[in-house]
This record gives C-alpha cells, sequence and structure tokens, in this order.
C-alpha cells in the first residue's frame, strides 16, 4: 500500500490498529502524549512521536483514537493539530464516541480544511483491536469511505457503512453504549444480589449465560468480578463519560432516559469510590464495599 | 410410564408441558380454570378439570405452573387443593416464580402433608415449552429429584440442580428475571432512543445483536417492537410480578436494587398506560406513546 497513515491516540484500542497496520506494512507514524504509549509502540518496531501535525504530516490517512470529542477537536484541530499537515483531500477517521452534533460539527470543520472525513465510532475491545478484528459503525460520503477503505480493510473485521451524513455512526455508536452501559451496572447489581441471596457465584454464571438473563456484557464482564481482578480492560470512566453522553443527548431532544440515567448514577458512584480508572467491572466492587459483601478482590 | 401425572395451570407453560407429557404418553390430567385453556388441551386430546383435587387424585408428580406462590399455595393447600387428593410420598414440583421464603414455605407445607417438594422455576418460553425443551432451575432433596425426574426428562432440556435446600431455585430464578426485566426496559428505550435520533431500526437491530450492547432479549423482544406486534409471548404484568418480587426482596435484605428499581417502574408505567396483558415489550409502545414517537402499532 502506498498510503501513508498516522494513528493519533495509542491507548490500547489505537495502539492495536497501529499494530495491525504495522504487520501489514503500511507506511504509518503513531502519536500520543504519553511517553509510555509511544514506547510500547516503538517496541513492535513502529515510529511514534508527541506530535500530532508531526504524525500526519503528509499523510492520506488520519486514524484519530482519543478519549472524546474535545480531545479529537484538539489532536485536529488545534495547535500542532493534523488537519493542516495531513494531505489535502486525504481522510479523518474519527472514532471516538461522541455526540452526533459534535461529530457533524467536526467533519464540517473537516470539510472546511479541504479533508473528507469519516465518522467511524469503534467496538470490539482492546482483544479485537490488536488481531485487527474491531467494528466500526461508519458514516460518510462515498468519497470518504473509499479513501478510508483500505486502511479500514486491515483494522477491521466488520464496516458497517450507516448512510452518507456525519453524525449517523455516532448515534449507533451511543445507542450501543446506552446498552452495554446499563447491562454492566445490571450484571453488577445482579450478581452482588446473588451473593447476598447466599448463591454459588460460579453457578449462577453458567445458569444466566446460558437462560433469558444473559446479555453480552454479563458474559463477558461478571469472570473479572469472579476472579477479583478490576485491571481496567475498559475503565468506569469509559462509561461516567459515554452515558454522561447518553443522557445530555437525552436532555437536548427532551427524551427521558431514566433507566440509562440509572446506570449513570452507578458508574458515578464507582468513579466517587475512587475506582474510575479501575475495569468497568467495580461497579460490583462498589456495590459489594457498600453493602459489606465478601466479594473477591472487593475489599483491595 | 406407570406414573400418573397432573398439570395444574395451562397457560402457555403449563400447556406446554401437559402437551409434551401427552405425546409421551404419560398418563395426565390437566387442571385450569379457564374453560378455554382446558379446551385447548382437550383439543389435543387430553383430559382437563376445573379442580386440583380431581386432576390430582393418586397422582405420583404434581407440576404446577401457575403464576405466583399465592396460587400455587392455593391449588395445592387450599379447599380443593390437589395435597390431599395426590399419593402420598408423591412429588410437587413448583414452578411459579417466587421469593425464596414463599418457597421454602410451601416445601415445609408439602411435607407436613408427606409429600416431596422440588423448587423448580422454569425458563424458556412457550415455544420450547411446547417441545419440551424448558430450563428448570431446580433445588431439592435427592428423593424429590428423583421422583420428579420421569416429568423432568420429557417436558425440559436443561434441569440445573441447584442444592437441596427449597429456595435455591427461586432464588437464582429471581436473579435472572432481574436480568431479563432490566433487559427489556433498556432494549425498549434503546430502541425509542434509536428513533428518535432518526435511525433505521432494522439496521440498529442487526448492529446491535452484533456488538457489546447486545442481549438476549435485545435479540428477542425487538422483532415485536419493530413489527408492532404486541401480541403477549410473555406479558408486562409477568414482569411487574417478578421485578416486584425483586424489589420486595431487596428490601427485606435491605440490600439496593437501582436498575432493577428502575426498571420496575417502566413496566409499571406500560400496565398503568392499560397495556399490561399485552407482549413484555410494550414498554417501548409505552414509552413512543409518552414521547409521541412514530412507532409502528404504538398508536393501537
Amino acid at each position: 500500500m502506498s498510503l501513508k497513515v498516522a494513528v493519533i491516540g495509542l491507548g490500547s484500542m489505537g495502539l492495536g490498529a497501529a499494530q495491525s497496520l504495522l504487520r501489514a506494512g503500511v507506511p504509518i507514524v503513531g502519536c500520543d502524549v504519553s511517553p509510555a504509549r509511544r514506547a510500547s509502540f516503538e517496541a513492535d518496531g513502529g515510529r511514534a512521536v508527541d506530535s500530532a501535525a508531526e504524525a500526519a504530516a503528509d499523510s492520506d490517512v488520519v486514524v484519530v483514537m482519543v478519549v472524546n470529542a474535545a480531545q479529537t477537536e484538539a489532536v485536529l484541530f488545534g495547535p500542532q493539530g493534523a488537519a493542516t499537515a495531513m494531505r489535502k483531500g486525504g481522510v479523518i477517521i474519527a472514532s471516538a464516541t461522541m455526540a452526533p452534533d459534535d461529530a457533524r460539527r467536526l467533519a464540517a470543520k473537516a470539510q472546511q480544511a479541504g479533508l473528507l472525513y469519516l465518522d467511524g465510532p469503534i467496538s470490539g475491545g482492546s482483544v479485537k483491536a490488536a488481531s485487527g478484528q474491531i467494528t466500526v459503525m461508519a458514516s460518510g460520503t462515498p468519497e470518504a469511505f473509499a479513501a478510508a477503505r483500505p486502511v479500514l480493510d486491515v483494522i477491521a473485521e466488520t464496516v458497517y457503512e450507516l448512510g452518507s451524513e456525519p453524525g449517523l455512526g455516532a448515534s449507533y455508536k451511543i445507542v450501543n453504549q446506552l446498552l452495554a452501559g446499563v447491562h454492566i451496572a445490571a450484571a453488577a447489581e445482579a450478581i452482588t444480589f446473588a451473593k447476598k441471596l447466599g448463591l454459588d457465584l460460579e453457578q449462577v454464571y453458567k445458569v444466566i449465560t446460558a437462560s433469558a438473563g444473559n446479555s453480552w456484557m454479563f458474559e463477558n464482564r461478571v469472570p473479572h468480578i469472579l476472579e477479583g481482578d478490576y485491571t481496567p480492560h475498559s475503565a468506569i470512566s469509559i462509561f461516567t463519560k459515554d452515558l454522561g453522553i447518553v443522557s445530555a443527548i437525552g436532555r437536548m431532544e427532551q427524551f427521558p432516559l431514566p433507566v440509562a440515567a440509572t446506570a449513570l448514577q452507578m458508574f458515578l458512584a464507582t468513579e466517587a469510590a475512587g475506582m474510575g480508572a479501575d475495569d468497568d467491572a467495580s461497579v460490583a466492587r462498589m456495590i459489594a464495599r457498600v453493602t459489606g459483601l465478601d466479594l473477591p478482590g472487593a475489599k483491595d
């Protein structure tokens, strides 16, 4: 591939995407403000810098995998941002979860700068990112899709083409995050309730995952709780952010979201208890602490 | 099989169990207060009566698939109840969702009456009931399991043996219902929110069922919403009951269950809107009515 690519943000998702591109022989520069993260990518034989403009110099495709809309805007359009450095007519793939309005606003700024913009939030977790198998929920013009395609083919297993309007990708992702967040909070509530009822939690996991009460998140996160291992695969703070976006959109659209709002409060309580940087299954640990349950790792 | 069996309660689950026993050539009498439900079973060639005592006369196994603990107690130990009519040493399989304390209390009454008792709530829905493939979350003495086994083998695909104490089966079922109820409410909230955001709901279904936001209930119930078909496979009133039990146990155990409590309010609102006997996916129809969304069937 003769494209030049930059990946901005080398957290677990960005690092996985950058590694996948490196393995595929794509000319790739990574960018992160964290020296430790840059070192991770360099250990793989990649090149990493701390300036978005430097990473994006003459790039055809810039993949932005930072935390939110504000960071995306800063690395693209702030001082030393990527937008002025990349090739005119190149494409930005913006993968942070953000409100649809933010995606539309950033797409308009890209267009003003002579750039294509793919609204492309991602899903799948760090393991799938490392193996180039994430899911991208994408919307944008046919030109933006065409320009992004060679990179998407390397980093993603599934690309949903959700329409030509920026904001659609963000909207689908937000609906997914509403459900994912509620299901994590419900899993934590249910498994701690089961403990309170004196049940065998390994047996609960076995029964529920084979029953109508199952969810993707119950199946994926409850093992963390059973092992008492709160190493952050995805942190509590990701969901205070994402359910915060969900709730903000609900207020703006005058649309009540009582279940999501309650789940958000559970994540906020967990963050308030000092576990914001821990795995999002920590909602169970917070409940265990409050209620005095003896759950593995709950007292740590 | 030389056992005599009675099935009390010929709703969709009881009818399915009775049909499965009939097909297997087991001597079976059905019982329901509803003439229409009795007629359903008789149309299959079964025998159905309106008195639990008559149905249970000389029975070795009595399967009780009524709505709750109060009905279970009435058909077993009330006037014209099954307990005094069945064979001494026979086994009751009690399948209504109920609080663990109720299961323990009914088991003690059975023991006093010289009967075995299997705390055996069920899961799987009407389709699986009809094909003899339900899941039973069961607890009871080895003697109760042994006596119930020939019937369980006919009506169930999976039998979880959860311990020798009555109340354990009920507890696992309650944990499952907490999750199932929350997931239905979350599915309704998410799909109506997606509609508010202007998304293509068929596409939302496709994306979410392949993503981390998926749940068994999202996958199973959202098609009812997309088709605007609220024919009750499982009614709203089942979940106001089951999440009501969950909440009552939480208060009794002084254990906070904010997510389940919020989901319960959504089912109560749907019941208050006159849809208590409709399919539990009607939570989405209630939200659509309140918010003025144009969802299929929401105005009916």
